[in-house]
């Protein structure tokens, strides 16, 4: 089986420990949009060159293609266009969570994408389970500059989240930061889901059950359905 | 006042028709996206134009700006691009419904944007309010072959939206055919939404009541905040 | 266009610089009520006069009629009466806000109408756009008295509501201090609706657009219905 | 224990034969409103005369007051005005439907009332547990003049709203015809609910609790508090 | 009338005192679950001894059952297994409180308890009116060690669920204390529920008006459904 | 990695199929409760012996559980007394459905089951997404006498559920049924769910990416803390 990850290609070695023997994880950025994605106006951006991707991808023999970015841009028209499962991190994070507990919190990095999130929530239908979306609350210049001070922050405000906010499960919703999931875990004492980890392992799940999304919700745009010749 | 319509010049003297004496509407298609939208993928492709073309709309001295497609793909984007208003014709005349009746359907072409309509309906918070979505079921291609028999497709679909489903309120969600709201309102007794005039109209009533979206709500992208000279 | 304000006449200058030109704005106090709106009790006593003012100015030929009170009290009961729109400043200014940002709170004077507000959203069928209605806690007698004093506090709890409610548009549900919307705004950053003026021009925009509520959903009471004459 | 029934004379006796022994029922109409109340409009016109009554009421000594009008228009405001529990029927006959199925339906007689009593069930909080309101599609002044005709189509769309609206508890929210409750249950196999017998024997269940209606929720109007005399 | 309650025998004489004359409460514990239920483990080993009782109960002419746990644990199975009424004391009152205010709080001892209960609001339909579950917080050996320490604490905690989650109706979910509901509903100004006692009156009424739980929603289980002799 | 299912020895094989390589399944019915389920008593009675079998699996070295039974009875308690996962099949294919489409239908064989299914639904946090839960009619005894007709009436409920429920993802909640759902999918054209396959993947899933599910929503019993000894 193998699995594309749309995203930068120095996380292939990390990606590919994730998934299970006998599956290849292949990094594949489109290259295509802009270099990091903080606003619905990158979101967007990002999705054309995506879209050409997944499109690429399937031709290629991928059984299933992760769109690295944790909003889900373009997720919904991918799926248009090709058979194969296109799964996104954040949708898919959270229907995973929602199985786990009584109400999962998405800890994030950026201001701009909490409302996004909650919206996100919303249309996967499992809004009835978030308990919130926060931040942290630090500069994206400053998050590497001291990844301790960084992660000492985000399992405070991980706690506030617990605590004020009743969660029972997070999601780290931030890039690097998710790479640091099992040590979150542990020192939080609640699950907490790596959300390329979770959305890989989702991947092989709906190979091996022979399962795709569905072509009735996200059907061919009526453009590219072929023409029989006569 | 001047308020941009991103789409086709052909429509810019309808539109202007719709609008108060003493504003001005133009018609700006930016021309890059797809020639017609009719799916998602379409919607995603039609929205790196549709973002250049704000941010110049504004510089122009533009007051308010539409985009044209009905599915509102790429608002949120804008938004955080621009202090003007950017509205669009699928959220503002959902808003405008759930203000005239109990349950407000909407009625459009493809069974491609069924379910996306659905989607905005939940983003813009008037789910409640929503009876169904329906589609005219007549392949693109005949529309305009017949456009009285499509009409008149149009008004039997309308008749069982408001039987079956319970509507009392329609939106006419279908390019051309919106221009017959006023006719279909006649013939089926409840109000019908061209949800292009209303729109126009909403730029209008925000401008003059010196309102936009909110900033806090679609922040600037951070790689857009200006840096400070020392 | 002529739209009439079920008001005190000390509004009427204020209102007219609201609207459009060529639109007058008549005030017309129906004089029956009790003499303020503190609670439901008196919103019911209000209605009686309400209705018999709705259908009299329907007959001299006004295009649409506004009802001064924020909560909205008898609007679906003056939609049974009369097919020109009735608009209630509450419902109104809701859904407009739903349609400028991701949540919106009320701010109001008094304690006895914060819940039938949250009600008044859900029936509207916005309650999901609600982030929280508040009362800035000063007692009526007083708010005139210092009207600086009563504005600053009406700025603090505006900033509550936009830190601990997460609301990112505000709509100012309380009288004379809703005609300071502009100067919060200006000190808030956010969108501050004015009921009031955003109800006028949304008259506006339905008889322009030739829309109002739906006698389907407000039909003709039964004993109202004319007796054909055989 | 006294119970006054705001509501015609010649149902007391019906009515008494409702309560437990040693509880009185007293009808005390007020003879304010319009005679029958067949719309939002005659529900508010209605209002003024229960709302004096109810504070009469308690000072009478009644333990309880039950208005007759199954759409319960006033309830809320005549909670402001006294401490003794005041039941509306048809938010009581929906909580204790609530607990006794899946999901309940409400059968009544005028189109005009099916709309109000949706929101009657979103405000009184059982929304998720209403299948539907349905009315019998048959003209008031046909009503009595064949009462088994009409008894038989009541069933016919209890049937209906069994089937096809997956009710398995019904409210019958329609006067005469809800003194046949325990008719329609015995033919139809599914609880039926008669609002008024319910909604006493509700009233008694308070009473003998020491509970009644929250100050909180429904707080004396501010002009009506006692001024304290230095 | 005679109810049955599943619980101690010593509470008999309260309960006896809770309903009216002529009916009698009895205290009848099937003694084959754990001895106090403190979590959804202990909930589950209680109802097949309260499953075989329920059926005993209507053999022997019960009226109606009332089992004592208030997390209502088996109320769904055994209503498919009986005909009169089976009512359970957390969703009994949750139905009441939701006809009494806005919003109401459930006030209980053990943090296991908290979200069971959520989800049983939601269940019964009235999640919409849950302000709040809220524990005090006090370990189950120490609860009767001071009762007055524990009345206080439970005074404060409730406190608290007024002014910071709104509620204006609370229930006592929380045994020995919910006796108490009285001497708390005195200090807070608030309607406060004794489960036990609302849900026996509840059973009177239902008996009175000739209600039970339907029988389409809580059908008879195949395997007991009696098979004709031919 | 070592998964116990809880259900009949005979599905050992066929289940077996389902997991990855390297991956074992082991079948260990706990042989205490009913000997099928097809009422919420069954559920109830089948709970006991599955609590103590969740912990003799834990104590034996299991990765994860698997109760076999669609309608997830006493899950949440197994959660409370074990820190491995436990997951049900109804829930783990809500969750999995939720992510492929936009509307999911749950596809059964019993009429009792179907409320319970979608109170599953509401409870999992996925009602939004849930279109219907339907059961294909045929009595229980039928149902294996006649494979191939059996089949035929799920073939051609799933069309009508399709059709009028307007579901694109199917779930089969059906036992035996459920291993022909790759060719229902092929026949018609939507996923189609085999929840024990896809739950057993989920197990997978879970286990190595070190999940489980949240100790803080199923807290350990209190009388299970284990007392320090002094």
């Amino acid at each position: 089986m193998r699995i594309a990850y749309v995203g930068p290609k120095n996380r292939e070695a990390a990606l590919q420990a994730f998934v299970s023997p006998g599956v290849t994880v292949e990094a594949r950025p489109h290259g295509k949009g802009p270099r990091s994605i903080e606003s619905m106006w990158e979101e967007y951006l990002s999705v054309p060159g995506l879209l050409e991707s997944v499109v690429e991808l399937e031709r290629e023999g991928f059984d299933a293609v992760v769109p690295g970015c944790f909003g889900d841009p373009g997720i919904d028209a991918a799926r248009e266009l090709v058979s194969i499962p296109v799964l996104g991190p954040g949708a898919t994070s959270m229907v995973v969570a929602a199985n786990l507990g009584h109400r999962f919190s998405v800890v994030t990095v950026l201001e701009n994408v909490v409302r996004p999130l909650e919206n996100l929530a919303l249309l996967t239908g499992v809004a009835p389970k978030l308990a919130s979306v926060r931040q942290i609350g630090i500069p994206v210049l400053e998050l590497n500059s001291d990844p301790e001070r960084t992660f000492q922050r985000l399992l405070d405000i991980s706690r506030e989240v617990i605590v004020e906010d009743r969660a029972d499960v997070l999601i780290l919703g931030c890039g690097t930061l998710s790479f640091r999931a099992a040590e979150a875990q542990e020192a939080l004492g609640v699950p907490v889901l790596n959300p390329l980890q979770v959305t890989l392992r989702m991947a092989e799940l709906l190979v091996s059950c022979g399962l795709s999304h569905s072509k009735l919700s996200h059907p061919i745009p009526p453009k590219l359905v072929a023409v029989p010749v006569s």
